[in-house]
């Protein structure tokens, strides 16, 4: 494998980011990214694949090309199991590919709508099954021996229903997943289902994609995926994809990549042996004597301190390389497995950490902000008095907040109240408030307490609605600190006003977190921060 | 690996099968075997694992090891998805390997009986299903984007449906399969079932067994198999395997396993990421000048030819170490991969063959000659004149074969007709008739035919009656020929009177022989072959 490393670096020098222009490589890309699901812990999911995609669209826009590959699709499906199977999918996967995105939309429509059940066949047998007499009443159970006989024909016709309740497309999938190569073309035909129903809600592709989300779990089973440490001994075509695919502090070069590889560093991978050389996920640690406050720390500490020295992991990065993976929990297992296995290497080991992103709380906070700005527009008049909350308004800032906003000089801010002052300093360009210490010292109190508020309080369908806090809450972990300025990066400060905050699994109580978190949806969290949003 | 060359030495040197005596390692094999279905090649599964188990009975026969197991079982279903699984299927996996045979007899039943499905919610939902009324009249699919609405509800039922038709027990087979050790687990829970259902034919138990195949084949999906070269660098552990499951030419000493292994030879299995170490199947090939005829030139030429002389690969031994994967077809992928693999390797190889045992030869051939003798007793006063064949009687024999028999001194061998003749040289203690050349000449011909008239003309359901000659057919192979005392050992003559069959790979027929085969049942077989069965 260290032969690979010379071909690496000359690779690295020419382009650290893959080159989605060639339109023979970015066909085996998905036709856009669906970056909101598939990030656990940030963004950029195979940037720029736009771009190339209006490349190839040239050549498979046209009505015959999709023809052609809709009649592939269909041999691929009513072919006779022993005939020439492999030819049939691979000329489907590459005719799937060359096609535009209009056609591919137009071809899994067709592939749900008309590769659907068999709804007459369903109708039949579940006749059938009507006519049957349950021959025990209520309880509808074989109960002992002599009783065997009697069920016959509900096993026969249960089983024969289950089988008709399967869509035609199955027969694709199942056949997709034996081919080589074909996990991997059903992972990336699922990311162009996702993207095209973020678009458009079809009931009958949205079927489709659930039945294939089913198939595509069971099938990445984790007792199949093997955990891989990812070393610079590693070949550089894998490499490259850990290049490509981190999504959260993007590898900026050779010196970056081999420092996050090296001492002091652990990066580890799931490895699936149908999607070989390519990780379907993969976390990098850095092991620290403390639990990092900012991610600069963490990528510039520099030299890092001797391995024997550390008290605590910290998972700095989670990447999904798989959008079309997208909802299959890959991450649960992988956090576990990667604990157990630095634990064992090293009892020093004492804490298990992250420090992460909130992708999703400038988004969050801004909207909050302008809405109550409207409401206090529309209901100047009868603004309620202050602390009493109407179901509708409500300030979020706090009286001496609201004070040191207001009190701001006006070339710096304006606003009617302190929300639209916040507003319009958050929004303003190039982060200018971030520049001054002024500014910082104004604005740090009310972002530290409602970043707490949100990743706390903020719920959708009982779950944390960041879509980080929710990933690590599932998995049991707790919420521990926020830490200001935490990544100054254009990214940091445009997801969560530079806010970055450190989840820790408590090896104890990572099963009981989980199911109480799965169960009632408790977030638990540090004192500190528990007080921090108390009213 | 190779400090565990010395350890296997020594290992051998002390045993050369697996010792079932011990309980503690017993509990991992399953209850007794069953060879008929799980033998490509030969049998021979696990021998003795019964005598272990009746040791193991005295700790788990009684009710109170029953309840704890059941208990233990129905909360692996039960529990919720986030609480502490692990030591639950740890505990059940554990307590049902202590069982008794009657104790996992009776455990067995009660989870295809009381885990089964929930009829009331079946019938509900299909009350609903009917009442939907069908949109677009016959066809029922979606014709367009306004229709996607009019389908939701059935999309909606048909998804609810699906689920309602899955068996409990279907929540117990996905933990285990994402739990270590679970598949083991999981195909070894299935030799059993095979067991009790060669024993008694439970509907129960069947459905359950026939719901358990479909997700390991679906699980084992040979994108997720690594094809893996096994040398005599590999680990102790894993060489181990290979000679307690080597089912067709048991390996009798070390010299013999490092042979199979050295110049000349090939072993490939095929091992899979959640049963680490043990290959699930593996087969083993000389490579040689010409189609080996006997099994002793293959295991005893030595030395052995330089590779570069070969032209032949000959795959003379496939094992399947899990009896409870019987019915997967795992081999099949295995032959074509070899093929490829070794093509590559080595380009002068033209000839892909095998040397195969016909395990159901003698059992078929005396079952037919003492039929058609009893028929003879009834009927003897109306027998048919020769020549006509009535629907039941017929003389296997050809009239210079009946007549050769028959002249045969009587202290050699008695008999009303040849048939009878035959019968009892057949069944003579020791096999006898090995031993004198006259009688080996006498015999020669008749069974040489029968022979070839059974691989070639002896079906079941539109299958070649012999399991091996369904296994290679199925795959792609053609009959090439038949060898006279080809495996002298006890388990030759005592399957097939000594005789061996070549079935050969032709590369550019594989595909279409088995779509022949596959669809109307036809056998390829050489000229030569088919010439002796004609009449």
């Amino acid at each position: 494998m260290n032969k690979n490393k010379k071909a690496l670096a000359i690779l690295m020098r020419a382009r650290m980011r893959p080159n989605f222009n060639d339109p023979a490589k970015l066909s085996l890309f998905p036709l856009s990214s669906n970056p909101k699901d598939n990030q656990f812990a940030g963004n950029a999911m195979q940037p720029a694949s736009d771009r190339g995609n209006r490349m190839a669209n040239d050549l498979g826009n046209t009505e015959s090309a999709f023809e052609v590959v809709r009649e592939s699709m269909h041999a691929a499906m009513s072919m006779n199991k022993t005939e020439v199977l492999d030819d049939v999918l691979n000329n489907f996967s590459e005719g799937y590919f060359s096609l535009s995105h209009e056609n591919r939309r137009k071809l899994l429509l067709v592939l749900a709508r008309e590769y659907d059940l068999n709804r007459a066949q369903v109708r039949e047998l579940i006749k059938q099954y009507l006519g049957l007499e349950l021959p025990s009443g209520e309880k509808a159970k074989v109960s002992g021996y002599e009783e065997e006989g009697l069920f016959s024909s509900f096993y026969r016709i249960e089983r024969n229903l289950r089988h008709a309740l399967q869509p035609v497309y199955e027969v694709l999938f199942e056949r997709l997943n034996t081919h080589p190569g074909g996990l991997r073309f059903l992972s990336i035909l699922r990311a162009d289902i996702l993207s095209i129903l973020a678009e458009e809600n079809f009931v009958s592709l949205r079927a489709l994609d659930s039945y294939l989300k089913g198939k595509l779990s069971t099938w990445l089973s984790p007792a199949a995926l093997e955990l891989h440490q990812i070393t610079w001994d590693d070949p550089a075509s894998l490499l490259e994809k850990i290049v490509a695919y981190e999504a959260v502090h993007p590898i900026s070069n050779l010196l970056d990549l081999k420092r996050r590889l090296g001492v002091g560093r652990r990066c580890f991978g799931y490895l699936h042996p149908a999607i070989p050389g390519e990780p379907l996920i993969f976390i990098e640690v850095a092991l620290l004597k403390n639990v990092a406050q900012t991610i600069q720390e963490v990528l510039w500490d520099s030299p890092p301190i001797t391995e024997n020295e550390a008290t605590c992991a910290l998972f700095y990065s989670i990447s999904s390389t798989q959008p079309g993976l997208s909802g299959i929990n890959l991450g649960k297992f992988l956090i576990k497995r990667v604990i157990t296995l630095v634990k064992r290497e090293m009892p020093h080991i004492s804490t298990f950490a992250t420090l992460s992103p909130i992708p999703g709380f400038m988004q969050w906070i801004l909207s909050k902000l302008a809405s109550q700005t409207k409401f206090s527009e529309a209901d100047m008049s009868q603004k309620p008095a202050e602390g009493c909350s109407s179901t509708f308004w409500e300030n979020l800032l706090r009286p001496e907040e609201e004070k040191t906003l207001l009190s701001l000089p006006k070339d710096v801010a304006t606003g009617k109240d302190g929300m639209e002052v916040m507003f319009n300093l958050l929004t303003s360009t190039d982060y200018k408030w971030t520049k001054s210490p002024e500014l910082l010292s104004v604005l740090k109190p009310p972002l530290m307490r409602l970043c707490a508020r949100y990743l706390l309080q903020e719920k959708k369908r009982g779950k944390a609605l960041d879509s980080v806090a929710n990933f690590h809450l599932q998995n049991g972990a707790m919420i521990e600190r926020l830490n200001w300025m935490a990544d100054r990066s254009e990214k940091g400060l445009s997801q969560s006003a530079g806010i970055m905050v450190n989840y820790v699994y408590r090896l104890e109580h990572i099963e009981e977190y989980a199911h109480s978190y799965f169960s009632t949806g408790d977030i638990h969290a540090s004192c500190d921060l528990r007080h921090s949003v108390e009213p």
